[in-house]
């Protein structure tokens, strides 16, 4: 049994990364880095809080191309800030007219002088927590600056995990899978679905997770719809496979995975299905190196389900993980990602069985220089009957 | 006891909210509004999931004068919401390198013509849930109209909630109600502080929470540090008092209310601070009435406090309450918006107790016409002892 892994980071972590980022601002002739989302501003600073469920403050983070982050902040999060490794702190009063406006324009122009560069992320995957009108203000505010995205720095460093990181995701997946063993505990015929989440979670929580941020599902006799909608109150049938999909949550990292189950028995057509998907998962696996591409990733699924005489759904195979419950890369066809060591991705084939319904699976790996370590427990081709 | 409201709402109800947008954009010559988050939403579609939680796809609804909204959405969630009162459906197979842009331009360019102006949600507490990149994309194709904010359309129809969504936090509150009433079996010296939040998650969710989106919290001697810092491994001590704040869900609508316990025993300076609060509360919820403004609000706390020889800390003392954890207005000194009939609010007095220290007490309210319903059960003035 691997015990559990420290909370939070060493210093050095937070200050490898501001290095990586710094050297490729500067290639990139970016001045500084202007960021507003909770994984950008934690990635360099430790700042973990679930006070971001709430949408009234914006919070700052100005990475610069040499020197200290500056962290521009509402009141409310100083005493956390000063938690961390994190020396200058400039807040203000917030909610405010002004909104921390002035102080990030003041730190942005001190960077940037006259003519510099701010990056601030753009791109796929990324989105910006702060008022529109805000940033137009302070970009009125910085007459000469260019703002412009950040080169893909963020993603460029992010999809790479340490080995302190990797810790956080593998204790992750040991408590989802520690929960998925107890689903026979909660799911039997009779029991609305909406009970079956809620009980789930429990377990989840009971088994060390700090919170479940994330869980879907579906159950129904061949299959499920989608695997985005809320559960209901439709009791579970005997016969019924049942999906749970979760992202919980330790030390601000997540697990992504889900099980299948059978209510009291299986179709042979979901047996069947559960079986190629298993496959699939294993033939990926196997087949994972550094230097193949994500698209090469997900052809090894849908070749392994085609050559069992599987439906492959369209979609995503699977995708990064680690701060956020979906990171890049994607496992699609356009997405030619070189997969490196250190990404931790997972592997989620998806099969159609008729009349709109999918099976869908899901593992979670880490990239080593070799091939692959599993973070989750594989499931056995047979599907799990409770 | 209440029976528990029916899920989700009328089509009239969205029918409603849609109508109320119309007339206010035709009033402020808007074209469409563009959304591009989870509340801004599902506030017109009912399109309720947690896979919001996963930032990889960009999600748009757009909201013409006249007429049907348009969904534009990843293939993905296409299921979900052809369950919705939504028609008007149109889905791209996202991640992709396009990703919506496209589609996203011919539904503003056929509402917008070639000169109409488009909303985008982009004031306080506002943000955009989709790339800086493919919003300029989209402004690109589409020379001739005009961007810009949303005229506040968004929040003055939200900040009033319907006798149905109330309903649904009330649900929400009365859920919080029995959790916090259980903390006894939770919480005693030597249990530490993150096994504490572990379990009380459990409770909300064995007491019918769908999910238990937000916990803060904090215990100490004399009070806490802050409102918004995660629990770590450090155990209870007699003498401790343990502040709880949840946010959780019950059918997409939240409640957020805290509540304060000592460990054992309690000091005479946390007992009499907790006093003072609880008067406070109780001093707003008196005076609570349609007319009134958010500042005037908070005043009544700040001087029930005072009156009572406490020292009230700076900040916010509650707002509002619903589809987020937290919502326009708030009770700050500058915010002057009018109070109104069946706004939400939350009702958050923070004392300083010295060296740093403070404590905060919460209650949700609804405001009637003739006052305020307590959405809560208000707690005692003397601090309840586990």
């Amino acid at each position: 049994m691997t015990p559990t892994p420290a909370r939070g980071f060493d210093v050095g972590e937070y200050k490898g990364r501001v290095a990586r980022a710094q050297a490729l601002m500067r290639e990139q002739g970016l001045a500084a880095l202007l960021l507003t989302t909770e994984p950008e501003i934690r990635y360099f600073t430790g700042f973990l809080t679930r006070f971001w469920e709430s949408p009234t403050r914006p919070w700052f983070l100005v990475l610069p191309a040499d020197g200290a982050p500056i962290a521009v902040i509402p009141a409310i999060g100083e005493a956390l800030m000063r938690k961390t490794w994190i020396t200058d702190i400039r807040t203000w009063p917030s909610p405010a007219p002004d909104d921390g406006v002035s102080l990030l324009a003041d730190a942005l122009r001190e960077l940037g002088g006259n003519s510099g560069r701010i990056g601030v992320p753009s791109g796929p995957e990324t989105m910006l927590r702060m008022p529109l009108a805000s940033l137009e203000a302070v970009k009125a505010r910085l007459a000469g600056l260019e703002f412009g995205g950040d080169a893909d720095i963020m993603r460029r460093l992010r999809m790479i995990k340490s080995a302190a990181e990797i810790d956080k995701i593998r204790e992750a997946c040991r408590i989802g899978n520690a929960a998925f063993a107890r689903v026979g505990e909660i799911a039997s015929p009779g029991r609305p679905l909406e009970d079956v989440f809620r009980r789930f979670q429990m377990l989840c929580l009971e088994e060390g997770a700090d919170h479940v941020s994330y869980l879907a599902g579906g159950a129904g006799l061949l299959g499920y719809d989608d695997v985005i909608s809320p559960a209901g109150p439709t009791p579970l049938c005997a016969g019924d496979v049942l999906m749970l999909d979760t992202g919980l949550v330790w030390d601000g990292y997540f697990c992504d995975f889900d099980r299948n189950f059978a209510i009291g028995s299986s179709s042979a057509a979901v047996s069947r299905a559960h079986r190629q998907l298993v496959t699939a998962t294993e033939a990926a696996f196997a087949a994972l190196r550094p230097g193949m591409t994500a698209a090469e990733l997900k052809a090894v699924m849908v070749n392994s389900i085609v050559s069992d005489g599987g439906t492959p759904s369209g979609g995503r195979f699977g995708h990064g993980l680690g701060m956020q419950l979906t990171e890049w890369p994607s496992l699609i066809e356009h997405d030619h990602t070189v997969i490196a060591e250190n990404m931790v991705l997972t592997l989620e084939p998806c099969i159609e069985l008729g009349g709109g319904s999918i099976l869908v699976h899901e593992e979670n790996v880490r990239v080593t220089a070799a091939g692959g370590e599993r973070l989750t427990r594989f499931a056995s081709p047979e599907i799990q009957v409770v």
